[in-house]
């Protein structure tokens, strides 16, 4: 199984067990997160362009490989990838860089498996 | 093996390799980090979720697995547990969520081995 | 003026600046953000302690200042204010310390004006 | 004087003595620094916004204020500023909302200043 | 008065407050955060470079102005200043900049004040 | 395999594709990585012992592996260690416990396979 199937099975198995556990302000938060990268004033590229840049500089992998899936189906490009992740590597630092190199795994294998984009 | 003893027994082996090359400060830091969670003013139930939510919204998984299995030893109820953990993800925002998920899978562990609340 | 009232009113005056700003989902997380800390399976008491200790080791004075007000307003006792900072103080480290100093020339402030423990 | 103009002039003014110290390596950080918002795969403004959003949930004032007056100047509109701030919000949590409120203090002045757009 | 004065003279202010509310742990802390950077194995002058170097990669002006003092006052040079803020700078990113120019400023203060080194 | 091999050839493998979608400005951010650890006025050595520390403060796994191997190399003893070590425990609190165990399952590896100091 590819690295983005088996991370988008476990996260949707976990989910369901936060959902068995979660009051209403903990599935309106989830509800939340949602609603705020769907396409408005800004397109839904650019939000998940923006929360990539986000979910690096805070280092966090799961976060990182979730925008980094949705960036790819949106058609976000090798170039402007790059571009992206500069600049989330100049502002975050060299403690970036492990998870830049797990990032650029899972793009590999997604543009290996399915290019969108050159 | 269940995921909680897994957790405790590698953390007690590291623990033994920490304790052969620790000095006297590294041992005091250790031995402080154990009488702060006592129960003095604040019982020690209200530390541990304090000591969980600190963890979560750090977004160390470790840190929260410890004082996860705590409170649940302590009686921390799902609902108690559920409004703590709503208490960390709004403050600390969705790049809390892998970890909370992760949380969840382990508390569930927990309530279905050995129930302590409803 | 106090130290607390006139936080309290800057961050009024730059609350009503967010809201001419504010869309449907910001207005919804700031909404979210009143919801969670009102008692439920925990009291507000421990909750608000939850938002003390999480924003200390998250390191943001304004969010301490808020979080100890309310603190305050809710009947927390010097000791138990002084076990739960002790709490975030280990879990986050010396570079806690200039946050804590602040955090306790604002309480030492409220207790002075109008001492609601001992 | 006006808020942005003060914190230019002082950046400045900080920037000089930075570069009497700096050696090679600082001055090839600051240089690529600038090299990498410029206008490349994705325009200037794109970057300015990932720039901002990373600013916001690391939570730096002076990094905020700095990516926003370069936003302000890029054309980015209140709408798309709106947006952009929400997803830093709900990624980074409640603990960016001081930020948030000092970010749109400088934006309505910047706006009220020379506005740009509606 | 100089900027380290006044920010020594408000820290030592501080802290009386702190002690009057300590309890046992939070007191065993504060001597431990002493101790620790006492000449052992390495010596003070090394510990010292350590702390400012934590400091800035966590961005806590208060912290890097402390051990910025002591760094002057243990005979760090401009160069093995300016060293060992690059390694900063380059694991913390360029969101460390505006710590490091007010880290200058104050060296730079320091250094016109009472020169140690060249 | 050892630990420390696997890591290192992982890291390699990783830093492949890294650079097979590196722009200009990610080679010059990894070549300004390399060179800033370089000796000058601070040698290689109390240069890896900073990054060790940054990197155990900012909790990443991966960048401390890579500094305490190259520490390793560098001659640091098991007592210089537990000292730099216990700055950053002191300075990052107990949330970097879990980094720090990790670390000395590696160190002790590494003085068991190739004990260079005493």
């Amino acid at each position: 199984m590819s690295k983005a199937k088996e991370f988008s099975e476990r996260r949707m198995h976990l989910n369901e067990i936060v959902m068995r556990y979660a009051g209403l302000n903990t599935k309106r938060f989830f509800n939340l997160d949602t609603q705020i990268y769907k396409t408005g004033a800004l397109p839904e590229k650019t939000k998940e362009m923006l929360g990539l840049v986000a979910s690096l500089v805070l280092r966090c992998d799961d976060c990182i490989s979730y925008h980094l899936i949705n960036c790819h189906q949106q058609g976000v490009s090798d170039a402007e990838l790059e571009e992206l992740l500069s600049v989330g590597l100049i502002v975050g630092g060299s403690i970036t860089i492990p998870h830049l190199r797990r990032a650029l795994e899972l793009w590999d294998e997604l543009q290996t498996d399915a290019p969108k984009t050159e």
